[in-house]
C-alpha cells in the first residue's frame, strides 16, 4: 500500500449552482416537491430560470461541496468531476484549486455546458433543486486516475452518480481501484428519490462489500430499506455490514455498524437560512475526522459542527475557515 | 412632458460581483485600503482571483442595485448599462429583466468581457473593491435611449461612470435630455476616490444644475468639499442649491436642502454580515419615495430600511421582496 497522500478522494457531479429566494406558492405553480431533486433537460433549465428571478451562483455539488469542507477544515482532499470549459466550469475549476482541493478532471471542450442546478430556497430554508446536468453526462471511467484512488485514504462518492452513465461505470472502476490499494469506500444515498431510482443496485453494492461506509439522513436511509418506520431502517443499517452515518437534521446524526450506534446532538443554529450543503458539510467533517483517526462520536460531533455552520449562510460551501471554527470548538485539526 | 413610465433610470457600469471572505491579513498583504474600490487591468485581475479562495458571483453595480431594489419595492425602474455576449452578461439581463427592471442596452459581441469587481469582505463586514471594467469602457452617448430617459421620473447616475471616458458623456447627454423633458438628475458620488478623481467636475455640475439631487456617504460628502469636519460639509451642502441625500451609516441618513434638514435614525441591524450595498439601497428606497411623492422624511426611512435589509446578508440585491418588508413597516407601497 502506498503512503495516503489524500484524506479523501470525492467523485461526484460537478454542478454549478443557480439559487433565488421564492415564496412557497412558486413550488406549488411549478408543481415541485419540496426538498427534492428532479433532473431536468435544456428547454426547462431555461424556462425555469426565466421564471426565477434574482440569482446567486456558487460552486457546488454535493460531493464538490464535502471536497472543500475537508479543505477547510485544513485537510488535503481530491476532487474528480467533468465540468466543460466555459466561464461556469471556469470558475469551478478556480473554486476548487483556491480552497486547496486536488482538480485535475480535464474539462470538456466544445460539446455541452457546465452543469447547473436551479435552487429554490423557500423561506423555510428548505431548498428545491432542478438540475440540468450537462458536461456531468461526459463523466466516466477514463476521467478516473488510479494514481489518485491509490492515494486517497477514502474514495467518496454520490449516489447521484448513478444518473449519468458513464458516471456509474467511473464509480464502480474507482472503487475496485480503491479497495485493491487497500482504501475505503464510502458513497452518500445523495436523496431519497435516487434512492427510489436505484435502490437495488444500492443494496446489492452494500451487501456485496463495493463500499464499506454509507452516508444517509432519514428519508434516504428510511426509503433504501423500505420502511416508514426509521428504528427498523436503523436496525437493517447495523446488520448490513457497513458503517452507516446518519443524519438527523435537528436531531444531530448517529454512527451504525454491527456493534455500536452512537448518537449526538445536533450544534445549534440561532438563524437557519438555508439547508443547502448540510448533508455535505456533515461528511466533510465526518470523513476528515476519520482521517485523522477520531473515533465514530467525535467524527460525528465534527461532521454536526460543519453541517450548522453551513446552514446559517445562503449557499453549501464554508464562508470562514472551519479550520479555526472546529480549534474554537476543542477540536484537534 | 410625457407620461412617467418608469420611476426611475438608473445608468451604470454593470458589474458582476464576485465575492470572497479573507482575513485582515490579506488586505495587509495586498497592500489594500479597506473599503476603497480600486480600478485594475486583466493581469492584476487574474493575479488576484487565484488568490482569493472561493467566491459567490452575484449581479452588482452600484446603480444596477438601485434599479433592483426599485423593482424590489414594487417600483418601475430602468437601467442601461454595458454587458459583454458571455455568461456573465446574460446572467446580468437575467437577474435585470427576472426581478421587473426595464433593460434594453445592447451587449456587446465578440469583444472585452463583462465587467467583474471582486469583492473582499472581512470579517466585520467591510468590502474592498477591485474592479476590472471590461465591456463597461464601451458604454457610451449611443446607449441612451432618449425615450426612456424622457419617460423616467428622474435620472440617476453612478460617480463611477466617469472613469470609462464614453460613459461621462453618455451621462451628460442623459442629463440634457431628461432637463429638457422636465425631469430629475440625480447622482451618487460613488466613493471618496471616486471624488477624489473628478472633485472639480462633479463640483461644476452641481453648481451648474446638471444635477438637482446628490447621494453621497459621510466619507464622500467631506472629501467633496474638503473638509475633515461633516458638519461643514452639510452646511457646504446646504448652500449647493441641491438636494443631498446622505448616509451616515450606523447613524442614519439626512436629507439636506437650502431651506431644510432632516435626520433619520438607521434601521437596528442585529447581524451586519456585507455591508456591500448599503448606499445603492438607500437610494433605492429614497428614489422609490420621491417617485411616490414622500416627503424627505419618510423618503429617508425608506431609504434606511432598504439599507438594513441588504446589509444582513452576502450580496448587494435584496433577498427578500422588499415591497412585503415596507408594507409590514408601515410603508404605502
Amino acid at each position: 500500500m502506498s503512503d495516503t497522500k489524500f484524506d479523501a478522494l470525492c467523485i461526484g457531479n460537478a454542478i454549478c449552482d443557480v439559487f433565488a429566494h421564492v415564496e412557497e406558492d412558486f413550488l406549488v405553480q411549478e408543481s415541485l416537491v419540496k426538498g427534492s431533486m428532479r433532473l431536468i433537460d435544456t428547454d426547462e433549465a431555461l424556462r425555469l430560470y426565466d421564471k426565477m428571478g434574482q440569482t446567486v451562483r456558487i460552486s457546488g455539488g454535493s460531493a464538490g461541496n464535502t471536497a472543500a469542507g475537508i479543505a477547510s477544515l485544513g485537510g488535503k482532499p481530491a476532487y474528480f468531476g467533468k465540468v466543460a470549459k466555459d466561464e461556469l466550469g471556469d470558475a469551478y475549476a478556480h473554486d476548487m484549486t483556491a480552497t486547496g482541493v486536488h482538480f485535475a478532471t480535464p474539462p470538456l471542450v466544445n460539446d455541452i455546458p457546465t452543469a447547473r442546478s436551479m435552487i429554490l430556497i423557500t423561506p423555510d430554508g428548505e431548498r428545491t433543486m432542478n438540475t440540468y446536468l450537462g458536461a456531468c453526462t461526459k463523466f466516466g471511467p477514463t476521467d478516473v486516475d488510479p494514481d489518485v484512488v491509490a492515494a486517497s485514504a477514502v474514495t467518496y462518492m454520490e449516489g447521484y452518480l448513478w444518473d449519468p452513465e458513464e458516471a456509474k461505470k467511473a464509480f464502480l472502476a474507482a472503487a475496485h481501484i480503491a479497495h485493491k490499494n487497500g482504501r475505503k469506500v464510502a458513497i452518500t444515498l445523495s436523496d431519497s428519490f435516487c434512492v427510489d431510482r436505484y435502490r437495488s443496485e444500492f443494496h446489492d453494492m452494500i451487501r456485496n462489500g463495493t463500499v464499506d461506509l454509507v452516508f444517509a439522513n432519514e428519508h434516504e436511509l428510511k426509503s433504501l430499506y423500505e420502511t416508514a418506520d426509521i428504528e427498523t431502517a436503523i436496525s437493517a443499517a447495523r446488520e448490513s455490514g457497513a458503517l452507516t452515518a446518519l443524519t438527523l437534521g435537528s436531531e444531530g446524526a448517529m454512527a451504525i455498524t454491527r456493534d455500536e450506534q452512537i448518537k449526538v446532538k445536533a450544534e445549534k443554529v440561532d438563524n437557519v437560512v438555508d439547508l443547502t450543503g448540510a448533508g455535505d458539510l456533515f461528511a466533510a467533517g465526518f470523513l476528515f475526522g476519520l482521517a485523522r483517526s477520531y473515533d465514530h462520536q467525535a467524527a460525528c460531533e465534527l461532521g454536526c459542527l460543519c453541517a450548522a455552520n453551513v446552514i446559517s449562510h445562503v449557499g453549501a460551501r464554508p464562508e470562514k475557515r472551519l479550520s479555526t471554527i472546529a480549534e474554537q470548538a476543542g477540536f484537534e485539526v
